[in-house]
């Protein structure tokens, strides 16, 4: 029999998450039947999206039930198997969530080559938060050459990634990030034409500056106060991916007035804008092979590089995940479970 | 010498206009140069993007200069020509705003066949409102068979043109309209599958009764109270084309909270949806000439059908203007001036 510890969902958070709304829990999992294997958990993913997860409000995706695991990307090595496509020792991309071990269908999860990248990369660079970007800024923002692409979180996983992709693609780019070591990574290590502090206070006077010719694309992965300074730079034509608002993940209510809602709705109307959400799980079939062989490519060659911010334990995912969403993270939030 | 009698922009409206907005000249014209015509205005379009060129607000336009003549698209008679593409008594389309003659460049106007239909179609039905419900529909919205396409003011050039392709292409249409003969217009003349009162007491439960399987494109002339009723029924992937915001244009400030643009814009992301602003302009060299046979075959087969609501007279422009910002016009609201 193998056990699993796994980290559930005590309760629904009221605003922002607490550690009382986990509770940690361990299970014995049930004998593998055919087709199934048995998984260890390598590494966790922690993504903004979970905050959505754990409320009760209808979304693209249903909650999490209380009481059940919190759902997540991991890395996972098989330790024991009964499907001919796996073997012991194989390392897989699977979605277990935040626990140790788990028993899956082999069909449901993606054989890694260690050889190929580190396997934790399966979780940011090269999974989901990369693919959200290159798909987000290709499909809908769609930067020409010289146009200038904005987006924020820019030292994040689906940041880091639009903006070295659009660099590749001729655009002028300019990230926004909170605090200066994330501003000094994203114009130095990454490449990127301008970076601006969105916790400076003089914010609102740099990021005008930083954008003579206006904002083109604006690939919106926060929402809020970055958002609202963001929108009157937007040309016409002006095209937004939203991919994510984690400024608003953890509001209660609708904030104070006045409301700001027909001013961004004209906005749109008379820049002529493209403001389209999208969830990367759209464009999966269609774009993800071209996806893994440009990102790979541009990993090898040196024209895209990541940062990984990997938290020890499982026990520590919610202290990391509530971080996260305050903006702690620095890089891709992984735990190391195993 | 031709004398014009012009309405000017007396001042810039604070919220609704009134007739103190506006003051009627008389002005002669200057004698036509070669290369010019002189035009009687037979018929003056009255559309509601004129409220946003009352405004000295940025927007895709320039505003009109306070003393300067009301824009406006007109029908005009040729009553000299000193350019050999045209003669005297020739009709065109021109762009000559609120007043009786004017002195154009014979290259800036359109040339009408009034064997082909009623020369007024020109400034609705065949003309530009009747083209941005066209291209707005079928570029933005893409409605596919058996999908559901939503549109206000229904009964207007815009919305009457979208519903009636929307119909032509296949799909469930469903129209708002403003009190029970513009519904019983929408519903038994054009060939809706539905109209709804939006002044209706319980139009906040007519709409989804409507709409069983939600709505795949809202198309957006309106917003205000009747964007609020619609955006919860939008299906994932749903398509928004914004052509006009009417509901907002006499609005002073922003108005009171709560906040609703946090919502809204989650929306945009847990439903994929598509929200893109445009003016028909942007659509005129690729989308025209297909507008134009597209349009005029369906009128000559009866599939489209259409409605003018004609005032008397160039002094009554400014009340007929203030009414339908109101909704007071029934089709398409035209000055027949000469």
């Amino acid at each position: 029999m193998v056990e699993s510890k796994r980290i559930v969902l005590a309760s629904r958070p009221v605003g922002a998450p607490t550690p009382a709304n986990f509770r940690t829990e361990t299970v014995e999992l049930a004998q593998p039947r055919a087709g199934e294997v048995v998984l260890r958990t390598l590494y966790l993913s922690l993504d903004p999206y979970m905050r959505g997860r754990m409320s009760a409000a209808k979304s693209y995706a249903p909650p999490v039930e209380v009481g059940g695991v919190m759902v997540g990307a991991t890395v996972a090595e098989v330790i024991e198997s009964r499907d001919s496509s796996l073997v012991k020792g194989d390392v897989v991309l699977a979605y277990s969530g935040w626990q140790s071990h788990d028993v899956v269908l082999a069909s449901t999860v993606r054989k890694l080559d260690p050889d190929w990248a580190p396997v934790s990369t399966a979780l940011g660079v090269l999974g989901m938060p990369g693919f959200t970007g290159y798909a987000g800024l290709l499909r809908i923002g769609q930067p020409k050459q010289g146009e200038t692409v904005v987006v924020a979180a820019a030292s994040g996983p689906v940041g880091s990634a639009v903006g070295q992709i659009a660099r590749i693609k001729g655009a002028r780019v300019v990230g926004i990030a909170g605090g200066p070591d994330k501003c000094a990574y994203v114009r130095d290590e990454l490449g990127f034409d301008a970076a601006i502090d969105h916790r400076a206070p003089d914010f609102g006077e740099q990021l005008p500056a930083a954008v003579p010719e206006g904002i083109d694309v604006y690939f919106e992965n926060v929402g809020g106060a970055v958002a609202a300074a963001v929108y009157p730079l937007l040309n016409t034509y002006g095209r937004v991916p939203v991919c994510g608002l984690i400024a608003n993940y953890n509001a209660t209510a609708a904030p104070e007035g006045p409301d700001r809602l027909p001013a961004f709705y004209g906005r749109i109307l008379t820049k002529s804008l493209t403001v389209r959400g999208f969830i990367q799980s759209e464009f999966v079939k269609e774009m993800f092979p071209d996806f893994l062989r440009d990102m790979s490519g541009w990993i090898a060659d040196g024209s895209v590089r990541y940062r990984e911010d990997i938290v020890e334990g499982l026990e520590q995912a919610p202290e990391a995940f509530i971080g996260m969403l305050e903006g702690h993270n620095f890089g891709k939030l992984v735990v190391r479970v195993g």
